[in-house]
C-alpha cells in the first residue's frame, strides 16, 4: 500500500480544519500550542516509516503515558491488579469523582485519572524513589531514543493547578486504594504526564503493541503477548474517555488521546500510528487527530472489524 | 486449524463448570431451562460449519435480536439514528434508568434495553404493523432457514413481567423519544426478545459479520460493509452490558451475549460463532459460553487484537 | 394582629410581581390560568377568617392532595406505610427516577410524586373501587363544604400525559412497591391531582392541622395529634420539592405547595393559610405565593422557629 | 413543667439501650469515649438549667460547631452567602461527593462537610491567622464561659485521617469554591471539629438560639433575630444528615448532631437542650441522645410543630 500517498492525501483534507477546536489552556505549557501545527507518523513492523508533518516536534504526551504505565504494572503485578483497578469502560470523563465514589474508590479502568493514580501509587511502592526514571526509561526504551525527556515545568504547573487531581487521589485514599502518600503519588503521576515526544517518538514508542509485543526492530520483548492483546483491547474500549465508543465505532482500531493533543493507534500485526495536532474537541481529544485517524482507516481499510 | 479438535477440548473443558451460576428466572420459559445445557458452532466463511453439543436445540435469543435489530435499522436510517440513541458504552446494567434521566432519554447505545426499544420504536414507525414479522423475516434471511420463530408466550411473559422495560419506555415517551405508543413498541421489542434459535442457526445468521456483510454462501448483501465494521465496534464496546469491558479484555473478539444464555462472537474474515448455556454469571451473560469463548480464543489465537 | 391590614400589605406589595414566572403549560387546564389572578385565605382556629384577591375562584390543588392522601394513610396504617415510603427531603425535582433506582423503589417522601402514588396504591388496595371518592370525601369533610369537586378534564389530561409517573410507577412495580396494576393506581393519583378548591374551602380544610388535628369549628378529629405533629414536620422539611430547604429558611412555616399555583401553610395554634398565583417560579412553586407568604411572616411575625 | 422529672424519666428509659450503637472509631481520640456515658442538659431561657448524668464531662463537639460556624457567616457575609452555599437538605451523607460535582462545587448546605469547609474559608479569608481563635472565642462568649477549649490532637488525628475532607476541599478548589489554600482552610475546620465541651456548657452556648439570638442571661446579642430563625430552620431541614427528615418527623425541633455523641436541639421561646452519648446509630447520629429527645418531647410536649 502507497502509506506516503495515503498521508499526503490525509494532509490535504484536514488542512481546512486546522485551527478549529480549542487548545487545552489549564496549564501555560499547554495554552502555548500553536492550533495549527498537525504531524503523522506511521511506523510499521516490517521496519518501514512514513512522516507527514512536524513529526520531530515534540509536545507533551499527558495521557499516553497511561499506556506505558499500565504496561509496567501489568508486567510487574499481572492478575493482582484487578482488585484496584477495574477494565470497564466509564462513560464517564476522565476525572470524574462520582463513579469512583459509587465504585468505593476502585477506578474503573487505568486510562482515566483516576485508574493511572492507582498505578502510579502501584510503581510507586515497587520502584521507590526510583520510579519517574524507571517508566521514563521504560518509553525511551520501547522508543530505542534516550532523548525522549520530562518536561519539569510542566509537571510543576500540573502540581499547582490540580486540585482535582488531588480530590482523587485523596478520595481513593479514604477508601485504602493509595498505599503511598498522595504527594509522592501524584508526583510520579505528574512527571508521567508532563513526558515529551515527537510523532516519530510515539509511533516508534508503540509498535510493539503491533507486534505481539516485541520491538519488531530490535527484537526486544517488552511486553507478553498476551498482555499485548490485552492493552490494545483496552485502548479500544477505554482509549478516549467518553468518545471511545464512537472511535471504536468511527475509526475501529486500539487507540489513546493525550490532552497535549497527541493520538496514539494500533493496526494489530502491521503498524504502529502516532498523530499530534494541540486542538480539541469537546470530549478532550485532538479534533484533526481524530479526523486524520478516520480517515486513515477509510483510504487504508485498516481496521481490526 | 482442527476446529473439530478444539470444539473437543473446550468441552472437556467446560463440563465441570456446567452447573454454576444461574438460570434467568423471571419468566416460566427461561427458568425452565436445564442449566447443564452445552452447545457451541461455528461457521466459518469458507462455507465449513463445526458443532458440539446440542447445537439443534433451540433456546430464547433473548438480547442477540438487538443484534439484528439494529442490523436493520443502520440500513434504514443510517446517521440519523444518532440523535435518538448514541454508541458508547454504558458502565450501567442493561435497564437502568439512571443514566438514562441524566442523560435526557438518549439512550448510550443500541445494545442496552432502552436503545433497543427505541429502534424498536424506529421499526414500528418504518414498518407499521409488519415490524415483527419483518423482523423475523430478516433473522431467517440472515440464516438461509425459515424455521427461526418468535415464542408467543415468551413474548406474551416479558409483556406480563416487563415493569422496568415500561418504565424506561414512558421515561424516554417523556423526553419525546418514543414516537409511537408504548403498548406497540413494546410490543414489537417483547417479540424480538422472544426468537428462538439453535447454536447452529444463529452462527449461520451472523456470519455475515465476518464477511463485511455478505453472507458468503449466498452471496446475499445484508449490510454495508461500513456499516459492518460499525455493528462489530459497537458489539466490541458494549456487547456485554457492564462486563463489554472484561469480554474485550479477555476473548478481544465482538460479541453479543443475551440473558437466555447464548452468545454471539464474530472474528473478522474468518467466522462466526455461537454458543449456548443458560446459566448466568453475575453480569447476567452465560457463565459457561463466556468461558467457552475464552478458551477458544486461546486456543485458536484468534482475536482482532 | 390586624390580619386584614397585613393582607392589604401583602397585597400591594405583589402586585408589581403579578404576570412573573410561568403558569404550568403540560395539561391544557392549567395552561389557561391567568398568570395575574390572586388569592389569600386566612383560617384561624378561634374561627375568624380573612380573604384577600379571588379566594372564591377554584383551581387545580394539584400536589396538595397529597397532604390529604398522606394523612388518611398514617391514620389507616400508621407506621407500617415506613417500609414503603421513607420521610426524608429528596433534594431532586418531584418526579425524578434516579433517586428511586438507587433506593430501591423505596420513594423518599409521600410528597414527591412516587411516593405519592405508593399512598395511592394503598388507599386503592384499602377502599377498592371506592378509593377516588373517599379521598374527595375525607377534603370535603376536613373543608366542612361538599363542594370540593373532581375535574375529569383535568384528570383525563394528566392520563394522556402522565408518561413520567407510568415510568415512576412501573419503576416501584418492577421492585415490588405497588401492589394493585399500574392503571387503577395511577387512575387513583391523578383524579387526586385534579382536586379543585379555592383558597377559602383550602385555609378551611386544612386548620385542622394547625389545630393538633381536631377541626376547631366543628370539632371532628380528623387526624390524631401525634399524626399531625408529623404531618407538619413532613412540610417543612419535604413540602416544596427541591426548593424545601429555602421555603422552611425564608418563611419557616409547614406548608405545601401545588403546580397548579396554590400553596398551604400552617401557623400550629393559629391558623392555617392558603394562597393562589399561577405562575410558578423556576422550582415549579408558586412566585407570587411564595412571596405572599415571606411577606406574611416577615409583617405577622408568625414562625415555628 | 417539671424539667427534673423528665430528666429523671428520661434517663430510666434509656438505661437499657446504653451500649447499643458504635462509638466512631476513625480517629482514636473519639474511640476511646465510654459507650455507657450519658448526659443530658435543659438550659431554659429563664435560667433556670436542669442537668443529668454525666454533664460535666467534655466530649468532642465534631459538627455541632458547623452551627456556630454558620452562625458567624451569616452575621458577616449576609446573603453573600448563597452564591456559595446553599441551604437545602442534601439527602446524602455528610462527605458525599457525588452530589458536589454534580451541583459544581457549592455545598447544599452548611451543616454537610463541603458547606462548612466553604464557611471555614470565608472565615479564614475574612479573619486571616485569627480564624480559629476568632470562632474559638465566639463559642466561649456564647456559652460565657472561657474554659471551652480546642483540643489540638484530636485536630492533628482529623489531619492525618482526613482524606475525605481534602478530596472535597481540593474537588471545591478545582470549581474555584475555596479561595485559600487547602492546607489552611482544613486546619481551620479540623480545630472547630476538635472543640470540646459538656452539655452544661453546650446547652448554654446554644440558649441564645431559643432567644432570639440573645443570650438571656447576660442580654448580649449574639444574632439577629432574623438569622436566628434561619439557623433554627437550617437544623431542622438538615442538621441530621440523611436522617434530617425523620428527626424532623418524629422530635419536631431543630437540632444538630456531632459524631462525637453530642446533640442540641432547640425549643424557641423556651430553652435549649444539650445531650451526649457517645454510641452512633447508622446514620452516624448518637443512638441514645436521639432516643432522649425523642422521649423529651413526648413527656414535655415541645415541638415547634
Amino acid at each position: 500500500m502507497d502509506y506516503s500517498a495515503i498521508l499526503n492525501r490525509i494532509n490535504t483534507d484536514i488542512t481546512p480544519l486546522l485551527g478549529q477546536g480549542k487548545v487545552a489552556s489549564y496549564i501555560p505549557a499547554l495554552a502555548c500550542a500553536n492550533p495549527h501545527d498537525f504531524a503523522m507518523s506511521l511506523q510499521l513492523i516490517n521496519g518501514e516509516s512514513y512522516h507527514i508533518g512536524l513529526s520531530n516536534q515534540t509536545f507533551s504526551i499527558q495521557s499516553i503515558s497511561k499506556v506505558f504505565m499500565y504496561e509496567m504494572a501489568l508486567s510487574l503485578f499481572e492478575e493482582s491488579i484487578f482488585g484496584r483497578v477495574n477494565v470497564e469502560p466509564s462513560g464517564n470523563p476522565f476525572n470524574s469523582l462520582i463513579q469512583l465514589e459509587y465504585e468505593n474508590g476502585i477506578p474503573r479502568n487505568p486510562f482515566i485519572n483516576p485508574g493511572a493514580i492507582v498505578i502510579a501509587d502501584m510503581l510507586t511502592s515497587h520502584f521507590g524513589k526510583d520510579a519517574i526514571p524507571s517508566i521514563l526509561g521504560f518509553i525511551q526504551k520501547c522508543a530505542d531514543d534516550r532523548c525522549i525527556s520530562m518536561n519539569e515545568s510542566i509537571a510543576e504547573s500540573e502540581h499547582t493547578s490540580g486540585y482535582r487531581n488531588y480530590a482523587l487521589a485523596n478520595l481513593m485514599k479514604s477508601f485504602g486504594n493509595i498505599v503511598n502518600d498522595v504527594e509522592s503519588v501524584l508526583n510520579t503521576y505528574f512527571h508521567c504526564c508532563s513526558i515529551s515526544a515527537h510523532t516519530a517518538q510515539l509511533a516508534r514508542a508503540t509498535v510493539h503493541l503491533a507486534h505481539r509485543g516485541t520491538d519488531p526492530l530490535t527484537s526486544i520483548v517488552h511486553l507478553s503477548s498476551e498482555h499485548t492483546k490485552r492493552i490494545n483491547a483496552l485502548m479500544l474500549t477505554c482509549g478516549h474517555y467518553d468518545a471511545s465508543g464512537e472511535f471504536a465505532y468511527r475509526i475501529g482500531l486500539p487507540g489513546k488521546s493525550g490532552v497535549g493533543g497527541g493520538i496514539i493507534a494500533i493496526v494489530p500485526n502491521v503498524m504502529s500510528i502516532a498523530v499530534y495536532s494541540p486542538a480539541l474537541n469537546h470530549h478532550g481529544n485532538s479534533l484533526v487527530g481524530t479526523k486524520a485517524l478516520e480517515l486513515f482507516t477509510r483510504y487504508s481499510g485498516h481496521t481490526v472489524f
